[in-house]
């Protein structure tokens, strides 16, 4: 640490961030704390594991993985040991080689989560953070389509919990779900495999550019007949419940094995979510979306908010065939999903669902006099004992300045004991929402009751 | 992601981490997760709050704050934009350069905790590791010796509860008490205040090389005489009890006004720590600590394992005067403290007190019977709805595959259901440690039950 012996007074450094980065103050962290907790509660009840995988890689496992564009955004340099390093742009590649190095200790299936941040030097426009939070869930080493149910639930169980302002409320969202076997099956059927991926370009502009030229774009890059591009499309727009659609697609994919697995998928995920107490309307069958063009392989799923569906996907993810190709001849095919926790978050926020609170506990205890400071001391200590957790003001400061900082953090009971309560053995408890308050007994056990009712009940006004 | 279309074979890439960082598998990322819960939940259950900042700061502000040596070992580069930028290597300096940043809104005083990886490109001899954990909470804004006595009690609570194996077993520790202002007071006594760096640099020498050779080198590095350094070492290898001790400096340093501030400091520590009820005989009054030579200025901590010493301090801290005078004019004093998460777990694995599971949940479902999929995915469903964590395995593989699965990852019960047990509505549970079985009711209320009784009674081998 710097030294403040003998050295020439130095210009001050100007305290910021770097752009694109951002501090969170403990009003922004504490509900990101708690949706990270039912985040992970979530994915450990399913028994998904925590991994941990280090911020920086070798160079050459990053580099090629992502899209020209994550290559170009990477954070990378020389070490000082000379070595070409890079930080993690995303958890899929770092779980990739991960899973390529320890195979033989995980074992397959394997099931992991792992929420980290990452960094991709990305344009700082438009609300883009440089560093931000990913909270990803894969499960590897099968191919079963109740991995695929699983991963749904998984999902829903999420979304339907990011409501912060309370412990019961639940959020309207819908998981569009789809299957690359569909699309991959109807290109085969009328010989545009080899062509897929043009295809597929053009087809995700639909929502933007309208039919017509979806096709006009089909013919051009994938050279591909009217009929054929009518015929994809046909599929791709399938409309009406999910059965209906689902059936049509059937009609429209007859004699594609691929396709017609691609509908017998999506059919166990709506009916074993169902019977597992999933409402069905949170499922909408859409084959238009056609997430990471090159590779996922099976079921995709996307989520939108009920509210706020122009926020885009915040959770989403699919099947893939092969996750460590670059590593491995192991063959290891897995599904798994991410949520975007920083753009729900901004969501979150634009809907009121983030209650502002700049405090980690409930009971305030100010330092009323100076000569009773150790039987605050001991009074919060045997509350947090008791599981109520307690902030004891350090200084004895006027009662109105501590109450005022009290009210600006957001506690919501103050527990104040002056000389002649403290004789008493008494304590005058403050609702600090209502500004009622009532002198109680110092008792831990009878003053923790107390608190406990006070809490949940609130004090009337006096 | 790389398409496998049209592609040309490449060679593998060797999945390799970069010397000095590991991967954290289930089973070691489990235990640091549950560890890293309780210290979260103490330093909140006494009003301390999250924070975070970026990985990545302005070289300026992380140059010249730490010693030469962390300057040295700092990650550093140049980003895409052009700016100088490193990677944190403390919690500190961030938390000195967020402080001053944000200063208006905080206020003051002000309580934070920072759980966060730092970064050293240290030599990776003797199990360092150039990516580690930081667990710190920090009071600002306060002289009062109060915040002493919680940082105090905070330490007190999170290293009582590092043993990982149950619920309730607590550590062997103590945490030795220091305060910088006791030297200072003596050093200023003698006249020898402007030469203190180099007398604490050979103080700090005591254990190693002997009270004579200490002498000589405060003769020679500090221009002491004899009397002085002779006189500094009675203070700091003051003995016995804590209060004998005590009452030992107090002589020593009368007509001290600094120095026994120090003393009234520790009393005051050692009397409302001892009034909240933490063991007398946990704190060791211990004048030979002086961490960090010139950043504290009152108080030092630091805690060592009764069973391993000899791992070094697993929590240490102290109080400053001026956290952020690098960058701002406004004085910050303030006292916090860092449990080293990383030093703590080698500690924890070598005294047993890891327990190895692989598994976040204690309930497995093997996949039976693959017609009675959805049967199982509701019953889970059902189950997690009650609070109980379930895996279902995915593929209808033989039974004993699936639980040789299941005992190796660590679950605790299997509920196994074939078409006899589905078509009775009931359940065969079994107890995976003891080996032991029990048909019960499918029923999820009175399931439920059951699967609690067995996780904490066991059930008889047969």
């Amino acid at each position: 640490m710097a030294t403040s012996e003998n050295q020439p007074k130095k210009k001050l450094i100007e305290p910021r961030t770097l752009k694109g980065f951002r501090d969170f103050l403990p009003e922004a962290m504490i509900p990101r704390e708690r949706l990270i907790e039912r985040v992970t509660k979530t994915y450990r009840n399913y028994g998904f594991c925590p991994i941990d995988t280090p911020v920086l890689e070798y160079l050459e496992i990053l580099l090629g993985k992502g899209s020209d564009e994550t290559d170009k955004q990477l954070y990378r340099f020389k070490d000082s040991g000379g070595r070409e390093v890079g930080m993690r742009f995303d958890l899929t590649v770092p779980f990739a080689r991960f899973s390529a190095q320890h195979l033989a200790e995980i074992g397959q299936p394997f099931k992991r989560y792992h929420l980290a941040k990452v960094w991709r030097g990305e344009n700082t426009q438009a609300g883009r953070y440089r560093e931000f939070m990913q909270c990803d869930f894969d499960t590897i080493g099968t191919t079963s389509v109740f991995s695929d149910v699983e991963t749904a639930m998984v999902i829903n169980d999420v979304v339907e919990r990011v409501d912060l302002r309370t412990e019961d409320s639940f959020t309207k969202f819908k998981i569009h779900v789809n299957s690359r076997k569909i699309l991959n099956g109807a290109l085969e059927k009328i010989g545009l495999s080899d062509r897929s991926t043009a295809v597929l370009r053009a087809l995700d502009k639909l929502a933007k550019i309208g039919a017509d030229r979806v096709v006009e774009e089909m013919k051009e890059t994938a050279s591909a007949t009217e009929e054929q591009a009518r015929s994809i499309l046909a599929v791709a727009t399938a409309e009406g419940s999910n059965e209906a659609a689902l059936a049509r697609i059937e009609k429209l994919l007859e004699g594609s094995e691929l396709g017609l697995e691609g509908v017998a998928d999506l059919r166990q995920i709506l009916d074993s979510t169902a019977s597992a107490g999933i409402p069905k309307e949170r499922f909408v069958v859409d084959v238009s979306i056609a997430r990471g063009l090159d590779y996922y392989t099976g079921t995709i799923f996307e989520t939108f908010l009920d509210e706020i569906p122009q926020l885009g996907s915040i959770c989403s993810g699919g099947r893939y065939d092969n996750l460590a190709e670059l590593y491995t001849k192991q063959k290891l095919p897995g599904i798994g999903a991410s949520l975007g926790l920083d753009r729900l978050f901004a969501g979150l926020e634009e809907l009121g669902m983030v209650e502002k609170t700049a405090t980690t506990v409930d009971v305030f205890i100010p330092m009323f006099d100076a000569s009773l400071a150790t039987r605050y001391v001991t009074l919060a200590a045997g509350l947090r004992r008791k599981g109520i957790g307690v902030e004891l003001y350090p200084e004895a400061k006027k009662l109105g300045q501590q109450l005022k900082y009290a009210d600006k953090k957001g506690f919501k009971v103050a527990l104040v004991i002056g000389l002649d309560e403290s004789a008493r053995d008494v304590v005058n408890l403050k609702d600090l929402r209502s500004g009622g308050q009532l002198e109680v007994s110092a008792e831990i056990e009878s003053l923790a009751s107390k608190i406990h009712s006070v809490l949940s009940d609130g004090l009337d006004p006096q």
